[in-house]
């Protein structure tokens, strides 16, 4: 038998047959094989990204990939190279001009989780520079962004220059992403919501690391979501998404830690997008719910602890003002009037108790869907928010409640908005007899991962 | 609480909320359905095909639903509801104006599987109409279309009318399948391909059963190939896919049965364009190897037996010259001339034998491979093949040979084809002592499903 003068894989075309094939992977191969429970090698994955940046692999195949992927999972290996190859399509930011360390936080998303806003000016105001990269709400968790705007004259865009010079004054800065970090994943995150591919360790992991890490932040701190109202649900599954999340940035040379937080419960009493920004200023201003409050101190004292200062008096920061006159500055760094008015809604509606009791429940996802059809949320990238829609709680799990006490109040510019809203809260909370259960999912941080 | 007012799902944006939804599914709803392990409801899947086909549903959609369906399967009802979508898509043939019966055959793809060729001019010797609407080749297995175009003159288009006339004078016609049958089907056999979900029963069954139907035959027997050349693999596989589509025809109303036939080793000894209609019209001539001779009377016979002909004479229509003059005339009907040279290579290159033994295997899958590469198949939809371009096989598996003896002689239009050709059949002989065991596969014709 004559002997083969050249090599190649057996079921590519070959530079004398049909269709000479320049590439080294076929993209039909590489889903074939995660198809099949295979790994995919570091240098395939390099090439499916950047391939899949260039255009040259396609939106179908990706997703054919990506739903692969979540059905047949990838190793520590292979989402390490992922998220390698992710920022390898795009820019890298730098902080390393800064006179001061660099910590960020992140958040899986939930209901009511204002956190970035009160959070960013208490770690800003110990010298820290906090680069809040953010996004908008998609589906029945909010935005930092639309939380933000509204604040009248406030915007989200700060051009890398104006970032490194706030973040060098003022040491806070929350502001939208620029399109040249991690473009690849931009557009594998947007295929994801419109696939059904969006639930998946591998993917959520190195779409929130890629990003974070090309930020050039020093240190990052994850707040990790479990329960009815998070990405993730059971807590188990959630400690794995952290875990993922932790290596990855440690591998990157980015000290990470990550706080598991539950999201069965909304946290704190308002959903939407002006309210949550009144109930950040409460806490500023040294009120607010006590779960905003724990959750806000906790992740500020993970973060100062990474940047060397385990012993900062958190508590203080606010109670001098200190933190109040971060945010101040901060706000008022990119055009917002922090003394203006916030929008008001045009329509309420008070759902009231029935009876005399305990709230037993008040479940995060349905709350979220709720506000979301009140306007809070968007359907379509494309569409604007309402600002003053959302969902003020009265009370929360444990409650004592009277009959005729209101619960929760639906605000909208529309009152055709409230039917469905109210549709999607319907077995969402309950009233049980004093000393019943109350199904709350337990305790507000349930975890920490990380050194 | 207050009443809800209106209905609808939980998830949607609701007619008085964000992004107003006419639609009644979703489908990133129905993507997950299928990624969870659950099951699409009848009117799901009308309505994803239909949407499909008007381009609603996105093709990097329907390839996440691919990828799903590959990996968690469907049930008989799914497929069922899937074919008659696909099926709703386009538009229906039908052939209730002949004065004759119709019977159509499918072979769900081999290396050197020229079936098609003899069996057509056969049957309709017999009386009987056999529309076979054929298709192109795409990787390592040939066409119909692509080898009677090696017959000067021959064209592959007839209009529907044509079509008719040509089944009601002569009996047979060998076609291209229009673009109106099926077409939500068509889209989504392209992006299979591209996506690696083509080896996945429901698919299949319901994309070859969705055009069969479609076309309005009234009875159909198919040739469902197990081993490695084929697309199934092993034999269980295969006989699965085969009562899949038996089911499928049955509740549809056309009779239908299956052969499971063997693709171990290529069929016959031409494996190319002109080499198999040259093979094919030596059967026809009453010669030919005895694989293609057996496979070609069982499947006449089968399809004979549909149409009320069990005792059907099948050899004496071949010694009798009667189906030689129906192949004459459908092929002279479509423009073919019957008598002109067949396209001759330019090159050749012989493959001996190194030893003396006996022949104990000939992988199909290889040989395709290598046929393709030589040019006889194409890597794009639309590439040219070269007809002259193939493989003649000298021995079969269990044939003794001698040293030096030829194994087999490879055509190409261009000799630096054939360095990757012969890459290809690197492992995919072998010769042994005498008495060695023989890797054939089996018999030729492992089982029938059916009535």
């Amino acid at each position: 038998m004559t002997e083969p003068t050249a090599s190649g894989t057996p079921t590519d075309g070959g530079a004398a047959a049909n269709a000479p094939q320049p590439e080294p992977f076929d993209a039909v191969d590489l889903i074939r094989t995660k198809r099949d429970g295979g790994e995919l090698a570091t240098d395939a994955i390099d090439w499916l990204v950047s391939r899949y940046a260039s255009g040259y692999v396609a939106d179908e195949q990706m997703s054919a990939l990506a739903m692969a992927i979540f059905l047949n999972g990838m190793d520590r290996r292979e989402i390490r190279d992922l998220t390698l190859a992710m920022i390898a399509s795009g820019e890298r930011m730098s902080f390393g001009t800064l006179d001061r360390p660099t910590v960020d936080k992140h958040s899986t998303g939930g209901v009511g989780d204002k956190i970035t806003l009160p959070l960013v000016p208490i770690v800003a105001s110990f010298g820290v520079a906090v680069p809040q990269l953010s996004g908008r709400g998609l589906g029945h968790t909010g935005g930092t962004l639309d939380k933000l705007e509204s604040i009248r004259g406030w915007r989200a865009e700060l051009s890398a220059e104006a970032l490194l010079a706030q973040l060098g004054t003022i040491g806070g800065a929350i502001c939208a992403a620029g399109a040249s970090l991690a473009p690849a994943d931009k557009r594998l995150y947007a295929l994801r919501d419109v696939t059904g591919t969006v639930e998946c360790i591998p993917l959520i992991a190195s779409s929130i690391m890629s990003k974070k890490i090309a930020e050039g932040t020093g240190s990052l701190v994850l707040d990790v979501k479990f329960g009815s109202g998070s990405f993730m649900g059971a807590i188990e599954r959630s400690r794995e998404l952290a875990e993922t999340m932790v290596a990855l940035g440690e591998d990157a040379g980015v000290r990470t830690t990550a706080l598991l937080t539950n999201m069965e419960v909304p946290l704190g009493r308002a959903i939407g997008n002006a309210n949550e920004v009144r109930e950040s200023v409460e806490v500023l201003e040294g009120g607010g719910p006590a779960d905003v409050v724990e959750l806000t101190v906790a992740l500020a004292r993970e973060m100062l602890r990474l940047v060397g200062q385990p012993d900062a008096d958190v508590e203080g920061a606010i109670s001098s003002g200190r933190a109040m006159d971060a945010w101040r500055a901060m706000i008022t760094a990119q055009g917002g009037d922090v003394d203006a008015p916030l929008p008001a809604p045009r329509e309420t509606h008070v759902v009231r108790a029935e009876r005399d009791g305990v709230l037993t429940t008040q479940l995060a996802l349905p709350f979220g869907v709720a506000a979301w059809r009140l306007g809070a949320g968007r359907a379509r990238q494309q569409d604007p928010v309402v600002h003053a829609a959302g969902i003020e709680l009265h009370a929360k799990p444990g409650d004592t409640v009277r009959a005729g006490d209101p619960l929760f109040t639906l605000s909208a510019d529309d009152g055709a908005r409230l039917p469905r809203a109210l549709e999607a809260l319907e077995g969402a909370w309950a009233i049980g007899d004093e000393g019943s259960e109350v199904l709350d999912g337990g305790p507000l941080i349930a975890g920490r991962i990380g050194a």
